[in-house]
């Protein structure tokens, strides 16, 4: 019986904020017998522009966080994390950890005609040049072409979500890539979701959108069900929230545009 | 010829992260015998949308670390810090503290007219309310309208300084405060004055600028010859400056736009 308890144990999901709860309800929806224990390190948001020692030593600390809450398996619902953390987080937990970057990849390899691929995400991700070597690992033909977008999270934040001036933002970050060709564009960011529908009006049907949280989702049930973890279909499945700086706005935003019943928000102090 | 010394010792100067170089700047021009030690929290940027018990604890760190390095004087070149944290380090620190806060409310009042005075900066700023009471206490007759600027520092350290973009995100900000005629408004964050120019074009010259930087380096002067502090006409000034990250793309902007020589930057892990 000692596996069906390791089964019933929450999945553990970290990101620098509020941002990877978008992940939190991709798993609702695509798992939704499994508990989770989301930790967002508001109190060091964003990761997006400090440098790879600094997010890796933050990652490490989260996790353990995480492993302190019984997680049965880490997600890393954070592209910077992702792109900087990963290898390191690997060695040191002892449960399986499951990134945004790579099933971001897979599902833009997936769907690339043109064999065009763009990238778009924060300074740090796009800096580490992540997607760029797990896209071209999966297919060394492939043509990569990153935007840092710097400018799209705190207007997420700030919750202009449909507004004339995020659209003009949003294009002048990517008309270089629409004018040169790309026909697959990878949302590399857990925040970007919430500008899905801006971005996809404004680069039409020619582009297709590969959303990280979702295939980092995809990523989650394979994994669990590869290693038989995955929570028994009577499971009642809890998702509690805590964050290491008290909420602010920004979570009223994620909550209504995700739909996500939250709940009580604990605090946990580094 | 202990007091010599003392004298001799240089400002400490802290923020976040690099805005308050605009502080630094302002420093150098009208104390050119000062040496200053400028320690910048780029691990942990930005203060603006965190709690006010992380920002103290925060605040209270970095100063210890100043004192270290044997500042004579510790200057907040943060308003978010000065909003939430200055009691704290007054109580704490063995050195004399100057914030922007209480210098920008000053010059806020010797130069209004109408009565009517705007506040603009971070969102913890404003929240916190700390220029309203700056304000009535120095005159219970004044009017003050705040309003929170969260996107103005990502396009400042974006490098968007001149930019149609940015002039619509700040009329989409001010505008609510020219049409209710304010005729004094105070830049109530030290990343702003990189984007004065660009405010005064927009605004008009019906409304007149306060600058917290400009403001806070003038209180420091008034300190230094009040207490006797001030660097022998002699001295060496020299200008260090420490981040707790490595820098990034926007310590360029602020070096070009301040023309601040910084020298070499050196890192201080937490």
């Amino acid at each position: 019986m000692a596996e069906t308890s390791v089964a019933a144990r929450p999945i553990g999901v970290f990101d620098s904020g509020i941002g990877g709860l978008t992940v939190v309800a991709a798993l609702r929806t695509l798992l939704p017998n499994e508990s989770i224990f989301y930790l967002g390190d508001t109190a060091r948001v964003p990761y997006g522009g400090k440098s790879a020692a600094t997010v890796q030593r933050y990652s490490v600390e989260i996790a353990a966080m995480l492993l302190k809450e019984n997680a049965k398996t880490v997600v890393v619902a954070c592209n910077t994390a992702s792109a900087l953390a990963l290898p390191r987080l690997e060695e040191t937990l002892p449960v399986t950890v499951t990134g945004v970057i790579l099933p971001g990849a897979r599902a833009a390899i997936a769907r690339t005609r043109s064999g065009h691929i763009g990238v778009i995400g924060t300074r740090a991700t796009i800096a580490s040049g992540a997607y760029e070597r797990a896209l071209r690992a999966l297919n060394p033909d492939v043509r990569v072409t990153p935007r840092a977008c710097p400018l799209l999270v705190p207007l997420i934040e700030e919750g202009w979500l449909e507004s004339p001036i995020t659209d003009e933002i949003i294009l002048q970050y990517l008309a270089p890539l629409m004018n040169d060709g790309v026909d697959t564009l990878v949302l590399g960011c857990t925040h970007y979701p919430l500008l899905r529908n801006a971005i996809a009006r404004l680069v039409g049907d020619k582009i297709a959108l590969v959303d990280s949280a979702q295939n980092c989702a995809l990523a989650v049930r394979d994994l669990l069900q590869r290693e038989n973890l995955s929570a028994p279909e009577s499971a009642r499945a809890k998702l509690a929230v805590a964050l290491t700086d008290p909420p602010d706005a920004f979570l009223r935003v994620a909550r209504e545009a995700l739909q996500l019943d939250v709940g009580e928000v604990e605090v946990r102090t580094l």
